[in-house]
């Protein structure tokens, strides 16, 4: 490559035919889960005004791509498909359905570091309910998730799932001074990386006593399967502490939808803190139990205070979401050989013979309006040549016409795979293609 | 709305879930003609280097987007998708087919004037060929969008086709500098918009005699619907001018291969220039006969200098390809009241009782299951509101089970369109569900 020719920016990709033709059959499955669970699609821009993105999602807020548009506007690229959908539904909340049950599926853009592997352009794939503080919402929200996983082949999903109110009630009880909740939630969201250990001297520098640590991640420990078990745990400090019961009695409510739409492989996990600052209730992820090391393939949680703060009214509206990061996951998928890279291209006709064109093109015609993926070798070339083309395209059915075939009315079709060859009357191709699909 | 609520940018769009279902049907019956045609699916980021873009598109060059990124790289957002596909193809080619035949739909970014009623950001849908200077190429493309459109329901669609060859050469007969093709182009491109009249005065202000004017306007007249009458008109110029010669043959081989693929609804406009400064042979452009006054829906051209332009190197690459302006199709086909407005959604699943909801929810993880798209109604409300929310999703048919039903073991099917109500047993529901859809 010289040194002039041009080259894709750092941290983004191509997707080429093979990977292109992978993703669109995962999106459409993720697609038909989402509309199967009655979330409906919706799509917003990739530019916001740049103020409508800000001081929503904590410090990493500087990885927003930012600039300043012909006009003078100070515009930001779609950092997460959450607060875009938060500014929809504040200017569309009188038209729409309540709950408003929306998906979305598109990327978005960070300056992340790609040295540690990290994408600048990814896709999420997001459901949302809007408007509803149910419980069934969150557990739709999750299952619709796990719906979609599965479909994609992955067997092994575990739910990781907490609530935060449980965590700011802990840290109540224990006598934390409440501004300190969100740094504590940030501290613990690095537990899966950077090791309980760790996260507990930085909890103490971050001005907590050992004594606070030891009762903070005791009471941590406390989980259980079910609501049943979960409440029996916590009994005594619900009595005392307002966000315990809330958060345990939410928490509860969600294991119990969950359960009641037939989702059962989930595990309480009151250490899980989720990083986006504006969670303020449920908060769930999913990771591999075949790929334990990979981290989370998909998480979310509620957020019942962003939609107002964007609005920037003082209507308080409940919502909360899923959201799976494609990128991430056919990484996973590649991992357990889940992923298959098919053509989209079904049969090559051969073109053996300049003066036979006509033929030619009126049988690619005739197999393309019978709804069948066929191409056609432009020039008269070896056949070799085309046999290289084919497979070049992991065409699978070669239809090879010449001077014997016509005198004969006949066609031969080749499977390139197995090598098997054949002849069909001309005006039963068609028929015959499809029975070979 | 308060002025601190926030706001979409002038120019962009937000697709809610009923624009949005319509959009995804239409884009994947685009999807699926492109596949019958042999084009595979790629997609490149939206970012790229902005000197990757610039210089390519000629004076609309300021509409892009540009910025500096957190690293100090001056990057643009995607202007097209066909420059994209020629970086790609540069950094790629050992490893594609050749020809290379790929489609990729997506959104693109231009700060048009939005006082003409401009979309800034609005989606393009392509198929080019890479690789070969094929007619069938060339016909190919063309027959790929005109199925597309036919798909879509256009039944009135009519193929304007010129070649650019064939307008330098009539330049070159008359004496005009050859070095003014370029805006003679520009100018003629002029013509659907601004008259005749106006692009006469406009090229003799350009330095054209009147006498020149006059001679280009009696040869662009000149026009035949097939290739024979076509060299018939030009058989004389043809053999005194190289590019009127290569013009008037390429254009003829394209016609026959189109009539090849059983598409005869075209018309041989020499006039017709198109408005890209990188168009080298072949122009295209599609109207509706039903929407005269529309403009084109869809268009394009061969490009044999592009990619070789993009790559910096020597190396010559021919391509040729053509676009679907998805957002001014979507415009016509509600003019021609061609555009459904489905739901995604089918079932909503009442909730009458709050002690029934495990109930309720095993009967709507049933039918999701089942492959349904359905919806439970999260709280026990009255059936007005229950009936008012379906309504506002577009759902057809209710799933109601109160009392009476669960002690009978049935359940209550009403279509929400007819008023039609009907019961079934309970494991039947399913079954009877599918059957009603």
């Amino acid at each position: 490559m010289s040194s002039n020719s041009p080259q894709l920016l750092k941290g983004f990709r191509d997707f080429g035919p093979d990977k292109m033709s992978a993703r669109l059959v995962m999106l459409e499955k993720i697609r038909k889960s989402f509309e199967r669970f009655g979330f409906a699609p919706m799509e917003t821009p990739v530019l916001e005004y740049e103020k409508t993105l800000t001081g929503k999602y904590g410090a990493e807020e500087k990885l927003m791509y930012r600039f300043s548009d012909q006009g003078g506007r100070a515009v930001a690229m779609r950092y997460d498909l959450t607060v875009p959908l938060a500014r929809f539904y504040t200017t569309n909340k009188e038209t729409l359905p309540k709950p408003f049950k929306r998906y979305a599926i598109g990327p978005v853009w960070r300056a992340e570091n790609t040295q540690k592997g990290r994408f600048r352009e990814f896709y999420q794939c997001d459901v949302d309910v809007v408007g509803s503080s149910s419980a069934i919402a969150d557990a739709e929200s999750i299952a619709a998730i796990y719906a979609a996983l599965k479909d994609l082949g992955l067997q092994s999903v575990t739910i990781r799932i907490n609530n935060r109110k449980i965590i700011q009630g802990i840290l109540e009880v224990i006598g934390v001074d409440g501004k300190k909740t969100v740094s504590v939630l940030r501290f613990l969201d690095k537990i899966d990386k950077q090791g309980e250990g760790k996260v507990k001297k930085l909890l103490e520098q971050d001005g907590m006593s050992s004594g606070q640590v030891k009762d903070l991640f005791d009471y941590l420990q406390l989980s259980a399967s079910e609501s049943k078990g979960l409440q029996d745990n916590f009994s005594r400090l619900m009595l005392e502490n307002k966000n315990l019961a809330e958060g345990i009695g939410e928490l509860s409510d969600v294991l119990d939808a969950l359960y009641g739409m037939g989702v059962t492989t989930y595990t309480v996990d009151l250490k899980l803190a989720r990083g986006l600052d504006y969670y303020t209730g449920t908060v769930c992820e999913m990771v591999l139990s075949e790929l334990p090391n990979f981290g989370s393939i998909a998480g979310g949680g509620r957020y019942n205070n962003l939609i107002g703060t964007v609005s920037g009214g003082k209507e308080k509206i409940p919502a909360v979401g899923m959201s799976i990061g494609i990128d991430r996951l056919i990484v996973a998928l590649e991992d357990l050989d889940l992923i298959k890279y098919d053509s989209t291209q079904d049969v090559l006709v051969f073109n053996l013979d300049e003066d036979k064109l006509g033929t030619y093109l009126g049988i690619v015609t005739g197999l393309r309006r019978g709804g069948v993926n066929a191409d056609l070798y432009y020039k008269t070339d070896s056949i070799d040549k085309q046999f290289k083309y084919a497979d070049s395209k992991k065409i699978n059915l070669a239809v090879i016409i010449g001077e014997d075939e016509i005198k004969k009315g006949i066609v031969t079709i080749k499977n390139l795979a197995t090598r098997k060859q054949w002849s069909v009357k001309s005006n039963k191709l068609l028929e015959e293609i499809k029975k070979s699909l």
